[in-house]
C-alpha cells in the first residue's frame, strides 16, 4: 500500500455520486464518510447528469436495480465519462438472473467503467466463464487471473476480484492483495463499500494499479484491525469498529490504536 | 426450542430472497447473514421468478409496499409456491391504511404463504378482528388464540403473533413463545428479521409447529443474552451486540459468554 | 432547552409519517425510536392521506426524491394541513441539481410546512442567496442571520439552519444554538433525524421557538454525551451510544450516566 494515496484521497474529501443498491446506501455513506469522502447517493434521471457533473467519482451498483434505473445510471455514466472521472461498476449478483446480466451489458454499451469490481461468479459471468454463483454470492473455484484478464480485455477496464485473495488486473498486470477478514463476509455490502473506497482512491495522482491496490490494501486492514478489538464478539460488533477503523491512518491500523492515538 | 434446527438451519445456509421494506433491509440482511442464512433483496419483477427460483425460501413484506410493486411479490410467491419453497408474509402496517388492506389481499389471492406473522393488530386486520393499531404497532388488547386460529382457517396458513407473549397457531394447535426483550420493540425492524430467521428454520426438516417455535424462541434468546451485556445502555449499543447473538449457538445464549467462548 | 417540552413529546409518543430518503430510513426511524416517538415510513401516493390522517406530525424530506414520489409528498402534506399536524421540510441537497429546486417549488406552492429545515447551502438555495454548496453538504460562508429571515419571511414559516452554530427563526426572533459535535457531520442522515426530533417536540404545546431550540439542544447534548465516552473510537462506535443518548433525559446528558443512572 502507498499511504499516501490514502492522504490524497482524503485531502481531495472527494464528492461520490453513487447509484447504489437500497441495501447498503447508510453502511455505505457513513462508511465512506468515515474515510474521507463526501457521499451523494440519488436515482433520479432528471438531476443523474446535474450530480455527476459536480462530482469527483461515480459509483454503479446493480444490488437491487430496477428496470427503470438503468437509464439513470447510464445518463450519470455518460456524464461521468464526459467530464473525465472514474467509474466504478459493481455488477452485483449479475449471476442471479438474466434480468441483470442484461442491465449490465446495456450499462457496458453506453458507459465505460474505469474499473469493474466484483466477485469470482460476478466476474466470471460477464465473460461466460464457469465460477458458480449462488444469489449475490460466488462458491465456486476457477481461474481467476484469467477471468481477470479476460473481463479486462473484452471491456478495456481495470478489474477487481474480490475473495480470500484479491485479484486486480490494471496496467496490463496482475495484483494480489491479501489483507482482509473473514467477518467482511458477514456484513452485507462489504464489497459495495470498497467500490466506494476504490472510487475515493481513484481521484488522486497516481496509476489505476497503484490506487487500486492501496484502496484494497487499506480496506482489509482496516478489517483486520477491527476484527482483533477485544469488545468484537461478531458481525453486529466488528460493524461500528469497522467504520472507525475507515477514518484511522494506515500506520494506526498497522500499529494499533495504543501506539498511534 | 430444538436447537437441531438451528443448526439444521444453519448447515444448509438457505438463500432467502426478500421482497421487503426499505427501512429495514440493512439490518434484515446484516441479522440473518449473522444467523447463517444468506440473504437476496430485489424487487424487479423481470428477475422474481429466477431470483425465487434459486432460493431456499421467499419473504414477502409489505413495509413500504408501493402499488407498483404488489406483481413482482406475486410473481416471486407464485414461484416459490411452485417450487414448494417456504413463504413467510409479514403484512406490515396492514391496519394503517386501506390500500395496504387492498395489497395483502391481492397477494394472498394468488400466493399460499407458509406462515403470515404479524403483530395482533396485523393479524386482527386480516380477520376483521378489533385490536387497535397505530401506525405499524399494535396498542390494543383482544382474544389473540383466536384471532390467530381464524386467520390460520381463513388462509389454511400457520400464523405467528408477536406480542410480550407470542402465540404461533400451526399443526392444528397453539404455541407461546415467551422469549424476548422490551428493547426489540424499541429497534425498528425487530419484527421483520424475525420474518427472515423464520424462513431459514423453515428450510429443516421438522414440523412448522417445531420450526416457528424455535424460531422464535432462539430470536428471544438472543435478545434477552444481549439485554444483559454490560456495554448496552439502550436501543444503540443493543443493537450490534443482539446482531452477534443471532450467530451464537443456543447454548452460548443460554449459557452466556463466560462459559462457552 | 426546557426538558418539560422532550417530557411532553415522549408522553405523546407522537406517530410521525415520514416521506424521506432511502439512505437515512433505518437510522431515522431508531433515533426517533430511541427518542420516544413512533416512526411510520412510506411513500405510496394511495395512502398518504390515510397515514397522514393516523399521524400527529409530518416529516418531508427530498434526499432521494424521484419526480414520482413528489406527488405522494404533496398528498401527504396538503392533508397534514388539514389536520393541523406539524409538517417538517428538509430540502436536502437542494442546491446540487435545478431537479431538486423544481421538486422543492412544487411542494411548497402546496404544502405549508411548520419549519424548514436545512443547512446554510440549501436554505440560502430557496431565497437564491449565495452560499456555496457540495453535494449535500454546505460549504460556503455567509450571512445566515438574514438568509433565515428572508426564508421565513418568503415561505411564512419557522426556518431552522443548522451549522457549527444552528440558527432558529421562529415567532418574529432569531435563536440560536451551541450544542452538537463535529461527529454530527461523519455519520450520514444526523441532519435527517433531527428534523424528526424536532417534529416530535412540535407536537407540544409550546411555542414553535421554544419546541425548535429545545429539540436542538437536546440533540446537540445527546452527540456531546455520546462523543465523550471511552469507548468512542469514531464515526462507527459513536452512532450507537448516539441513539442510546437519544433515549436519555436532559438531567442524564447533562449530568453523564454514572449520577443519573
Amino acid at each position: 500500500m502507498n499511504p499516501d494515496i490514502i492522504q490524497q484521497a482524503r485531502n481531495n474529501t472527494p464528492l461520490i455520486h453513487h447509484l447504489t443498491n437500497q441495501v447498503v446506501m447508510n453502511f455505505n455513506a457513513n462508511g465512506l464518510l468515515a474515510f474521507g469522502g463526501s457521499p451523494v447517493m440519488a436515482k433520479e434521471i432528471r438531476e443523474a447528469t446535474d450530480m455527476a457533473k459536480a462530482s469527483d467519482a461515480l459509483v454503479l451498483n446493480i444490488g437491487t436495480i430496477l428496470e427503470s434505473e438503468a437509464d439513470a445510471m447510464i445518463t450519470a455514466g455518460k456524464a461521468a465519462n464526459e467530464k473525465g472521472i472514474p467509474v466504478v461498476l459493481d455488477p452485483v449478483g449479475v449471476a442471479a438472473s438474466s434480468f441483470r446480466k442484461d442491465m449490465v451489458e446495456k450499462i457496458l454499451q453506453e458507459v465505460r467503467p474505469t474499473v469493474i469490481k466484483g466477485n469470482a461468479g460476478e466476474i466470471a459471468s460477464l465473460v461466460d466463464a464457469n465460477i458458480q454463483s449462488r444469489g449475490v454470492d460466488s462458491v465456486g473455484e476457477g481461474n481467476v487471473d484469467e477471468i481477470a484478464e479476460q473481463a479486462g480485455r473484452k471491456y478495456d477496464t481495470a478489474i477487481v476480484i474480490t475473495g480470500k485473495t484479491d485479484v486486480i488486473h490494471a496496467d496490463q498486470k496482475l495484483i494480489y492483495n491479501q489483507t482482509g477478514h473473514p467477518l467482511l463476509s458477514n456484513i452485507t455490502g462489504s464489497g459495495c463499500l470498497l467500490g466506494s473506497i476504490a472510487a475515493a482512491c481513484l481521484t488522486t495522482s497516481y496509476t489505476v494499479s497503484e490506487q487500486l491496490s492501496s484502496a484494497l490494501s487499506f480496506y482489509g486492514l482496516a478489517a483486520e484491525h477491527a476484527a482483533k478489538l477485544p469488545h468484537v464478539h461478531g458481525p453486529g460488533t466488528f460493524l461500528p469498529s469497522f467504520i472507525d477503523a475507515l477514518s484511522f491512518t494506515p500506520k494506526q491500523l498497522n500499529g494499533g490504536l495504543e501506539d498511534d492515538f
